[in-house]
């Protein structure tokens, strides 16, 4: 079935009907199909598609240009599909509705209602950010046709309650081993217990006290935690490995490999194995750009904690922020849900900074 | 198949040919089949059959009644089943050789060849020792016909290298469970991480000092070890819960109920839970009719470590040892074998005590 989007309808009528097209990750082609219909049926646009992520540019010859993107797909529903408004009316609720759609909502808004925009502008709504990051449609623009993402400021529609939340922390998992020497319990001292061992590698976390450095003007708060522990053979046997898997969330200071290299230096005497790692990405709002437009949205940035697609325009070299309507607390959650006067706010906020 | 047994061939014929007869816990009815023929052809013995687990015995009216016991299962073949001989012809190799069937060749040889033994004889062959507690034949007589077990003595022909190893340690085994709070790991300070907390169990497990008391003139060797650990909800998720499980191999001067306790005050601040648990058996070697024994066999007696089915006969007031001619380091594993000198040693020294 086709469905046709009316961008002209209000913000919070064209969330639901986005929010009303199910769009989980890597089956978004419904919705791709959708707004590529939609956007080209405006003429100042040129629209490119690459699998089910769609990108629309204007070419007006401005100073700047400035890239608005958006994540189209969704986590699996939860019991929140389709949307519906709550009593009052003053809620949508729904699988997406927070993490983005009301983000991309006033993107295509904007895009097909802002023709002459003081900067010109990159609108990309894209697939499969919400699974493994090689699948990551941004990231596929990104190797593939990198010139279409070019701009001077990027604005990631991710949920953040209305603020501007600057850059990124960075995320490293590593693994971290304890061995010893298997034997049976009942002579136990014919081995090594490697979970007993493994008590240092705890004892690192416990003592940790985590950093909360400021980077170019707000304040980040990283954190060192455990986030599984395994070890044992057999009820009866002393165990001869043990692995913990430590979680380094980083503050956009470090390069991964100076986060590596930091955690290598904490777990020195234990192997470690680096399972991924995620670069942060600076606020960057001392670059001119952005810090126009967070005086034109106006608020007090904040900094980002969680990682998001904003570290793939820092690769780019290209100053990025959150900026979006969605409530990041409640992404993912059965109760998902925006306010909708938040997305009317968002969007008369881009408006007004990209019309005057 | 009918296997036919020769209880007149030398013992390291007879272990042979009951180790090619295959027993693994469960399928031992045709070995049990083969012993109830041959232990039926002896006249002074009365043969009971209960299942797969055979006893047969003198009533000569002596003062005292010992009791000869032997599992006739083995864990599964490992590659090394049928039996063969090392090229010098001085082991035999495969399994169950150790464990316990060169132990099961001495009983039965004594069993039909010694017929007016100096004290009256239970001999017991049981199945399903090496598989869980309740399918244990030796505890299905010990709960349906306690009478064909009494006697004065008992001794259990597990391989203990052709030494007395009296009694065993207990085995405990609780569930130690650290709880914390949920967060996501890029705001890990609003949570409180389950696996950091149980760096605390950890801890009493690596300080602790194993006793290693003298229980009737033997010395045991406790141990407390972690056998396991499981923590982790997901990879950007600090843990909630995290549990650790620790064996106990308690010296058989301490009750379960005494192991447990010590077990809760180690780890009081954490949840518990008892899994499992074994009672020791004391060496019982002040007994009269056991120093007999042992002075009669020669050696220096030895403190079992292990968990075995002497506890059982210690929970029916009896005092009892292990004894036999197997290996119990090499038992279970691919390897296995028995000296042929051992069990030809074996036999005589309890023939010469049951005799003289």
């Amino acid at each position: 079935m086709d469905h046709d989007l009316d961008l002209s309808a209000d913000p919070a009528a064209l969330t639901a009907a986005l929010v009303d097209i199910a769009s989980v990750s890597g089956e978004e082609k419904p919705l791709a199909d959708a707004i590529e219909r939609a956007l080209s049926a405006a003429p100042h646009l040129t629209v490119h598609r690459d699998g089910n992520t769609l990108i629309a540019r204007t070419s007006l010859g401005r100073a700047e240009r400035v890239v608005l993107a958006g994540h189209i797909d969704t986590v699996p529903h939860a019991g929140n599909f389709p949307s519906s408004l709550n009593a009052e009316r003053t809620r949508l609720m729904g699988c997406g509705t927070s993490d983005m759609k009301s983000g991309v909502a006033v993107a295509l808004r904007l895009a097909a209602g802002v023709r002459e925009p003081n900067r010109d502008v990159t609108y990309v709504f894209y697939d499969c950010e919400e699974v493994a990051a090689e699948r990551n449609g941004l990231g596929r623009i990104a190797r593939n046709s990198p010139d279409l993402l070019e701009g001077d400021f990027a604005i990631l529609m991710e949920p953040s309650g209305g603020d501007v939340e600057g850059g990124c922390q960075g995320t490293l998992r590593v693994a971290v081993r304890a061995f010893g020497t298997r034997a049976h319990t009942a002579r136990s001292w014919m081995g090594d217990n490697a979970i007993h061992k493994a008590g240092a590698i705890l004892d690192v976390l416990r003592d940790y006290l985590p950093r909360e450095p400021a980077v170019d003007g707000l304040r980040y708060h990283e954190g060192l935690n455990a986030v599984s522990v395994t070890g044992g053979v057999a009820t009866n046997v002393v165990p001869d490995a043990c692995e913990v898997q430590v979680n380094y969330r980083f503050a956009p200071d470090l390069s991964p490999e100076e986060a590596i290299a930091h955690v290598q230096s904490l777990f020195a005497g234990f192997e470690t194995e680096v399972l991924d790692v995620a670069p942060g990405a600076r606020p960057g709002l001392d670059a001119p750009v952005a810090a126009a437009f967070a005086a034109a949205v106006g608020g007090v940035p904040r900094p980002k904690l969680g990682w998001t697609d904003v570290a793939r325009f820092a690769e780019l070299g290209m100053p990025a922020v959150n900026y979006g309507p969605g409530i990041s607390e409640i992404a993912h959650t059965p109760g998902e849900y925006v306010e909708l006067a938040a997305i009317a706010a968002c969007e008369s906020r881009l408006r007004a900074w990209l019309e005057t």
